[in-house]
């Protein structure tokens, strides 16, 4: 299968404006989220479904480039990519693109780590949902496709 | 034991405003929690202790009245009560003041219930902890006390 | 015209759990917030207009009762309505029901006054905007008939 | 004036949880603001101050490592430095520590540029404000001491 999600929309809300007029930049953070679990669900691998069977996939960093003020009303879209993966780590990246002109207003990147949600120790994913990381491989594949074509992402944006 | 307990004290985060230039009103809700769990820590109870034997005390109802904006930067003090207790549900009010001038700038309650975090069915803290309800009816004659002394709060505020 | 206004789909974000597992309640009045805008978008008169008018709708008190708990992934359809106006102050009602199996998991009501946004005082919208009055007279029509129809709302819900 | 600012103190409020059970990724960025916000405060230079003067600090990018959970209820302690300042960009790093046994849980940076309120273009501080930029030496100063003394911070933390 290939790459062909579609970007996740998103209007922003009142709640996530501060008194500077603009979106709080804690909450770029929270639409990677949005746009990660609903990546994860156009790939056949809902989250949900990872936290049922008992695999958790915390964050392990971020890192979020603000290029344009976005303000309350207007849409955004926001492209996702899995950009590595080896069973053990994940790395997404996020473009954030206003919808009315198409300009790149945030991007970022997420790192994860999976684990045992009992234990709380880290997991291989490659042995414990081979599954997954078939999709995975399927997620880096579109990606490099993608890169080509529309060079979105890189393995650094920031 | 009387009611002494000292009110809880809290700046207004940059964060917590939006683009009317005053706190979203949804951070008042999060400020009463913050408040009644300092309360029940100062009354020998921390919240942390129920969840860890097991009692959830999930919120049943709110009610809130926003008197005047609250501004970045400045502090509040907030005074909460128990108003009510039976063992099957809690209802707490709360009065946050400004810490300048003490001008009560919103009001409101919340009301409780208590689960088995297993079975998530209501439970009887008069049976399950007879400890907390002994300090419950401190917290309701504390209150009594207070209310004839600083006319703070009623059965319902709102 | 009459209240043929869609409700407001919405997924259960995992950032607004908390460590009890299901949504935190301070979000619902966020979801309200959200409702209310898509509401006017709804009925021609966008809440960004008023604001760009120099008119700002603060909240002046809110109520919510939490039915049933919401959980991660799951997509909840918020039904509202306009239950009061007279220019000077405006009430609405919000009903979260879950959209698996149309069951009512929140209700609750939010209260407005209108404000110059220069002055910070008190408006009457009648005569700043009469149009805007005349909407509302529909909104509030269309409630009318709905609550006939489908016994959603009733003046005070809480 | 030598840097001896105190650290931040903070409780994790439950709000801050999700259903992981830890601390939600993204309010490390809004501890990050009470904690620069405070920083600012210690050295003489209110942010308030900043935008009553009609200049905005906005951040062009967040960078955070997640090394240790964090849960409901403990306490956290934030060391700010000024690492980065030449009137036209700043950049600010953060250690969050639990209190309890001095554990480095979070790492990050963010910076900002200076916008003037009105027009929302860059602005140089260093000819609207030298008497920021002078406390801002002073920051890098104090900071530079505390890299030698205490080991903490580093240009590009993570």
């Amino acid at each position: 299968m290939k790459c062909e999600h579609k970007p996740y929309l998103r209007r922003v809300h009142y709640y996530e404006t501060d008194q500077m007029g603009i979106v709080h930049h804690a909450n770029d953070i929270r639409w990677f989220e949005e746009a990660r679990v609903d990546f994860m669900d156009q790939w056949g691998l809902p989250y949900e479904e990872l936290e049922k069977d008992g695999i958790l996939m915390p964050v392990t960093h971020v890192e979020v480039a603000y290029l344009l003020p976005l303000t309350f009303g207007e849409t955004v879209e926001i492209v996702t990519a899995l950009v590595f993966f080896n069973g053990i780590r994940a790395v997404f990246h996020y473009e954030v693109y206003t919808e009315k002109d198409r300009k790149l207003a945030v991007k970022g990147e997420s790192g994860h780590c999976f684990l045992d949600a009992a234990s709380r120790r880290p997991l291989n994913l490659q042995k414990r949902r081979p599954d997954f990381c078939a999709a995975a491989q399927d997620m880096l594949a579109g990606f490099a496709d993608n890169e080509e074509k529309h060079k979105i992402g890189k393995r650094r944006t920031i």
